[in-house]
């Protein structure tokens, strides 16, 4: 049988299992599908099934598995590393969007198990109706789904309390590579039987199996938040100021994004808002503390920040008095964020981890490299400094080409890069690698570590057929 | 050569590495090491090597990769299923007791770096002289080391707000069982490069690796707490108050430790000490809450109480007023545990999880299970209830022949442990498997699971010399 006859018999065996509605093909029912939002990779593939439910993913990974056809597990498709695109006329997208129900809420358990497909805003909506929280809270939260959040170990706004995916998660449900499912499906605490395989299929990118629900964690409403805008007067004294706010709130710090005030002013100026200070400084805290006990963080609060003005770790200060003010606060976040994507030319991010003791560090060695090799380039280093997490991005210098700025990222990423690694820190501390980052895995994973990432990737998918091309990179010969 | 002749090579070669003092091989020196503490198992071994750093842990895996000798880590030999007992004279013991150093602690990253020997108790003291609170706290501590605690994924008291052993480690130091060392030792709190590694060596009970040093989480020390001894009407209402307990706390809640009145009673027969309230009920909670806010859980706990007598779900409390009433409450629980271990003639314990929901119909239908077999029984369930684990321990009746009943030990295992699993509960909530329960794992684990594990234990330690003959039972033909 000819490859394009084996094909046609696959395609015809697919419809079978997920209906002909659910089995696109066309160029444009699948062209959503084969792009990623930043547009850095054009794929292609087969075919895009859209299962009903898990048993349909099961017989949809047999199929794949006896012809032979590569499978790309695809959520929200929010992906920035390109981990969701395919990458071949014999790879299939599986699109979990259809599978979307709230299967149970445990309110004794305190736990809620979801199906993949389920659209994290619509996850916390139901924790919420239950009386709870669902911590996972991130910019695409309106259009990502859980699987894919799982898949990449997402992080957000919410870590440095509640932790990654990975760390709300309680059990799994898989689909292997060869269409076996693995219910791991537990609601439990506690439970040493045996190796965590839960925790290899988070954060690896559909390489190991699709994802097709899961029982997560869930928390107490937070009843008492209070947020602030802090001037401080350098990295290092946000920093010893985190600390000394985890240490007297009882870790009732929620978030901790540092911004930098060419964040800000990029923000202003793209974006619209004013200064809710009034003096101009050149770092910034937003802090939000909050609990389910109803009263008494802000007295608190008021208290770091007078012990913080007093030591000097607090230059000035702005308190939310009302949810609109504390909106208005959150939104210089997500100007910082927003204002230098798209308006001032070229942009080369990096997303970055380090120690939390290390961020002054990787903001003065990582800005004093960037600019020796161009001067002028403006680097917006912002984020959820709490967890050590950076989003290290450089915009162009003003007046500069944006395609021969773009062209330096290469570059950058390796003066970035470089630094973060030298600090004992992670080339992708949020986003994952897919595609994007594979080359920087060589770079900075030993070859010990890849080659155990890939004899378990030999383990459970020895067929290569699970998302192949992405996270590994191929490994060196000896 | 004869294997006796290569055994002797391979103890001179291991002297060399590890020097004549570090590597015992009389049967006088090995005697402690190859026993645990219930002396269930007694082991056999060539020796017993301990090695001063990872360097030499590296070297005696080369060399016993080299010569097929099966090496056995042990920390503090405190395991309570036999998983550090050697099972060969072609095994060795690796004790890490030697390796107890404090690598380093970062107060701006809240983490402290310490080597697999540390002494648990040496661990948190570290901690607490540096400002923070290293939260792990087990029966053991005293004698329990930090290796073997993150090998089997320890509990203890506080899992229910922290964590297990698994959720504080941010980074581990493994040797491989071919020698090479993988340095995974990162502080980070966000790092989505590939796999979780580091999450298989933790609960793997030493079967792919030998942990040399870990990275782990610190958090703010307690500045108020709260304990109160809590009669309730149920377990059910144990379960509600808790749920109430940790809303109306900002999930402040601690220690939740559910007691019933028989282990009270034993306890104060065979350990002495006194009823803190007037009337006797049949269940109680320990409910501890903690939090580093200087003040305020006073007053929580009390308007928790208060609405838990009205509505039924409190009988009666008793608030500590000082540190010696709270450490005399704390005596209940620890009288609970141990008045009815050796006192009573024939026990049968089981270390069961399922979730905190089903807490109720465990201890309702396990209880009548086990008095359905053999009236009389004294089922003493208690335990960490807030994360859904209790210690199912049935205790000989009254005038019973103590072997007779200790005869019993399969039937009454079979009856709990299918009752555990009907819940979805796990049969190994701290413990581990070890050897103690490796039979289990085969009537209670998916064929597809222990398949995976087997895979993973096959890409990792394709010799099977690392702990060979724990955890994971031999596959089944297919």
């Amino acid at each position: 049988m000819t490859q394009s006859a084996d094909l046609e018999d696959f395609l015809a065996a697919l419809r079978d299992i997920v209906g002909r509605q659910a089995c696109l093909t066309s160029a444009d029912a699948m062209a959503p599908y084969l792009v990623e939002e930043r547009r850095l990779f054009q794929g292609e593939a087969a075919a895009v099934v859209r299962p009903a439910n898990t048993e349909e993913v099961s017989r949809v990974l047999a199929l794949c598995s006896e012809h032979g056809v590569a499978v790309v597990p695809q959520g929200g498709n929010t992906g920035a590393c390109g981990g969701g695109v395919p990458l071949s006329r014999r790879a299939i997208v599986l699109a979990t969007e259809r599978m979307d129900r709230i299967r149970a809420i445990d309110a004794d358990n305190a736990t809620i198990t979801v199906e993949a497909g389920c659209i994290l805003a619509n996850l916390q909506a139901a924790a919420r109706e239950a009386g709870f929280l669902f911590p996972l809270s991130l910019g695409g939260e309106g259009s990502c789904r859980i699987g894919g959040n799982l898949s990449t170990n997402a992080g957000g706004i919410n870590v440095l309390h509640y932790g990654n995916a990975r760390e709300l998660m309680l059990g799994l449900e898989v689909v292997l590579p060869d269409g076996r499912v693995w219910n791991g499906l537990r609601g439990l605490r506690k439970d040493n039987t045996g190796y965590a395989l839960k925790h290899l299929f988070v954060g690896a990118e559909g390489t190991l199996g699709v994802i097709t629900a899961a029982t997560l964690k869930l928390f107490p409403l937070p009843r008492d938040r209070q947020t602030a805008f802090v001037a401080v007067p350098s990295p290092q004294a946000a920093i010893e100021l985190l600390a000394h706010a985890r240490d007297v709130s009882g870790d009732s710090v929620t978030a901790f994004e540092l911004l930098p005030r060419i964040g800000l002013d990029l923000g202003f100026k793209n974006m619209g808002g004013r200064d809710p200070l009034q003096q101009v400084y050149s770092w910034y805290a937003l802090i939000e503390l909050s609990s389910a006990r109803p009263r008494g963080l802000r007295e608190v609060f008021e208290e770091i920040l007078e012990a913080g003005l007093e030591s000097g770790m607090v230059l000035d200060a702005a308190i939310a008095e009302t949810e609109e003010q504390r909106r208005e606060l959150w939104r210089l976040r997500e100007i910082t964020a927003g204002g230098h994507q798209h308006q001032e030319g070229g942009l080369i991010k990096h997303d970055i981890s380090v120690p939390v003791s290390a961020i002054p560090a990787m903001i003065e060695r990582g800005t004093a490299a960037v600019l020796e090799r161009l001067p002028g380039t403006r680097v917006i280093a912002f984020g959820h400094a709490g967890d050590g997490n950076l989003h290290f991005n450089l915009v162009q210098p003003v007046g500069h080409e944006a395609q021969a700025f773009f062209d330096l990222r290469d570059t950058m990423n390796r003066i970035v890069h470089d630094i973060v690694h030298e600090l004992d820190g992670s080339i992708s501390a949020e986003h994952g690698i897919g595609l994007l980052k594979i080359d920087e895995m060589t770079r900075y994973k030993t070859p010990l570590e890849l080659e155990l990432m890939h004899r378990i990737r030999q383990a459970i998918d020895p067929a290569n057929i699970m998302n192949p091309g992405k996270v590994l990179p191929p490994l060196r010969s000896r």
